[in-house]
């Protein structure tokens, strides 16, 4: 089927590539001419045919709100918009609305994969009306990864982005386990062969995962990590994961310890612990070290 | 290669059938002598030819250092004894320097693989000297996954027990982040299909894993996991990586935080949170749940 | 100097109470007509004298919000509207802001003390203009505790929830240090006499406070606490630190760990805790409770 | 009464005066001759009538262990020894054997008070046979604080030093409290003057407590603590408490989170978040910092 994509870049462009590849028909526009099929969104939305389907792909926030607000005063009732960014699923619900004054229907998408997606497949989370979902099944078709996994319609508006954000929040823990359980080998002496170790646990083992053999595949090119830093950003959906959470009185130990290791990785110096050392000083005369 | 393998139950029952199923000739003992090929310890250290190989599979503690002395009176310099068990490595070098003063020689291995080894392999992580890990390889060879992995020689005596608590150390912490992202998913109301959502996971994301895989499979058979209490026990390898970590002063929040959800999993009522309920009687005049 | 309060129940009452014993002239209202002083806040605020200071005592959020907005259009510009209720610190900015656009000022105040304010006085954390806090000096002074602590004026609007707020959080923290530690000291074979413990700990002690000498008053009264149980509210700021720390990626593992064990503690049944059990069951034939 | 004092550093050496302005005789023994009323241990034995008390007030682990021993050989039947110093609780049950195969008694004191101790007096935690402790109350009585609190007899052999490690996991906890609160009140741009909101906690709020009265001396000697490094030792009992905490599975997530939070203060870079960046980098082709 045809359908419009706004933002083109590492994963808008690959997404549009796989499309393609599938038969579909995607006209493609970025801010960036040299990559955009027409000249701006109003060209984008006339060389559809009604009911069009336009996929954003663009950072959440202002700029996904942007480009929503523009394409309500361009796409005609029947139509339909696909979130596919990061956008936090609270948005979708001012977006689904802010559509469907215009009779124009929303669907939001949280999609897994990164760069490997274009060949493996992208995971999809799915919220919105089953109408919308259906008509769309043939572009997420293509898009998913083979088989019976990779998809999911989870809900209503706001369930796409709602389970990518808990995707994300496991994602996290995920990370910081394996991470903890390198640094405890990596300080032991009694095991001498850290990356082995790691390499072997990929087949067999209960933590066997894609995660694993990620690290596995770092470590053939860097075998102790000397060349990074342990600095981590977050993205936004693991915060939005633990608000979420404090939202339902749900207690996320593991997730929230593994965000707050990402904040500490990033702190030169920690004022808390600033604190710690000046009260050991005053009640102690403990050495510290300033 | 011929192998005594002491302790016939789920795991040592199975892995000496996986062992015969390769070609290897296993004379196995066990308290229960329907199961047992031999009378006693004594027994089956006859039917083997020296230099002989001896697996004891049995619980750790007390029953494997009670098996591992026994076998030191009854074996000859030049045998080797291989701990497959789920020891402490400390436990390890006690037993290690107990049979060397003998001439024996000691092969800790720990073994992951759950039910599912039997069919897929099990995963071997092994410490102890080069000679006796040569030597005991065609055994390794028949127990592990077909392929480059699930195969570690991870360093001298106690570092295959010590890698293989730091994998259960790692195990706690991916186990209780999908656990936490569950119950977030199920205290939402915008997701409205769990189970689904956990299937679709399970290809094309980020967190796709065999622990994944697993429960999938247990929300098929019971699909919000009502038949089941919140109720966990723990098996000594996620204390050991946390006694562990203190020694060596690592910072270990995610799994640390995985084995407490357990131990609070365990109380019918926390005297800890009776103490926060006092308390905010004290100051507050709050209403408290007696 | 003349105040008029609204909202007299716990709090609004006994600080109404102090005021007046201090020699200011304090009308009450309340929606319990047998303890109002005037029919209405319309009679409220008819029966003071311009420039009016009203102070509102009332639960946050919605009805703080209703009464705030109500007096918006009751009081005349010059006069000064005090939130020293529970508000969330950004909700002070939007009060401050409508109040603001009648020129009428607005003052946010943090007040701790619980039942024990009235006697010993109310620690007073205060935000707003200068001129608008010099003016309810007289009032604060009269609140306050005795002596150079206890009040402080923390900044701009919302600076005075904010602290206030922070202040809650760190209490959450101070309170589950104890009870950790109460738990390990009942646990624990070897310590004989828990109350006696806590109680010893009063003076001399690095770590003697004021909540440890409520918890020996609350022992005193129940020695091991049998009449309550482990179940404790949180009352919001507890969440708003967790969230506020978030926003500003500081990492804050004690105080959002007090927090999830008050979730926690209200849980009949951990579903993150049945994926556990799930999951064990699933790859090692665990034995599972059910 | 008459008791030798061996180990004459800053405690030894202040509970000692403590105890001669309190009417005691005081026989000191430390391996600095300068501080030593006697040439050795011998003749501090020597000097004492008997039945004779010893306090050890040297660090924990061989030095004490080699001084209980030492005593062993040189006092008499009916003589007791007291360990003061911060031994594991677990050493205690040791030491009381060795000496009692010998006939001598032994009392395991854990001492708080740090430098202030000398004035305001030492809290005490003790841990004995009743004779033993009673027998030493004339000296117990010299260096706890005035008044009901400060001291306990909190069980046999072990508990005093049992409760003294309790008592610093708490001071781990409480401590890390005040230090996140101030963190966030230090990110925060709508406080102002977070030393000034340190100060007013100081009374009437529900945090008051002896270690806020020191974080606010520190902050008036460096009002943002610029002169510190965010660096912190840990001195044995919190790692010992959690070890405790284990063994009974208490869960113990604060005590644990401040222990962490002080291990990872001293790491200039966290093997575990290169494992962060590592995976962050391969999955999503993030940028790292390196």
């Amino acid at each position: 089927m045809q359908i419009g994509m706004v933002g083109l870049g590492r994963m808008g462009g690959n997404m549009s590539e796989r499309l393609r590849a599938a038969g579909h028909e995607v006209v493609g526009f970025d801010n960036d001419p040299a990559k955009s099929d027409v000249a701006d969104l109003k060209a984008l939305v006339d060389a559809l045919a009604a009911p069009r389907a336009v996929w954003v792909m663009v950072p959440h926030g202002s700029p996904t709100t942007a480009t929503v607000h523009a394409l309500a005063e361009l796409l005609s009732p029947g139509d339909v918009v696909i979130d596919g960014g990061n956008s936090r699923w609270t948005d979708d619900l001012e977006h689904a609305n802010h559509l469907g004054d215009r009779g124009i229907g929303f669907v939001d998408v949280g999609v897994s994969g990164g760069v490997w997606g274009r060949t493996n497949g992208y995971a999809l989370m799915v919220g919105g009306a089953d109408p919308d979902v259906e008509r769309l099944m043939p572009i997420f078709t293509a898009l998913k990864p083979e088989g019976e996994f990779g998809f999911v319609h989870a809900g209503g508006v706001g369930a796409g982005h709602f389970t990518k954000m808990v995707h994300n929040g496991i994602e996290y823990g995920l990370m910081q386990a394996y991470a903890e359980g390198y640094e405890l080998l990596a300080a032991s002496d009694v095991v001498t062969d850290v990356p082995a170790v790691i390499k072997s646990w990929r087949k067999g083992t209960v933590i066997q995962s894609w995660l694993l053999d990620l690290l596995d595949r770092a470590l053939e090119a860097d075998d102790d990590l000397s060349e990074l830093r342990g600095y981590a950003q977050d993205s936004g959906e693991g915060r939005w994961t633990v608000e979420a959470a404090i939202n339902h009185a749900v207690p996320l130990p593991v997730i929230t310890a593994a965000l707050f290791a990402r904040f500490g990785s990033r702190q030169d110096d920690s004022p808390a612990m600033k604190v710690i050392a000046a009260l050991r000083n005053q009640f102690g005369g403990h050495a510290v070290t300033s």
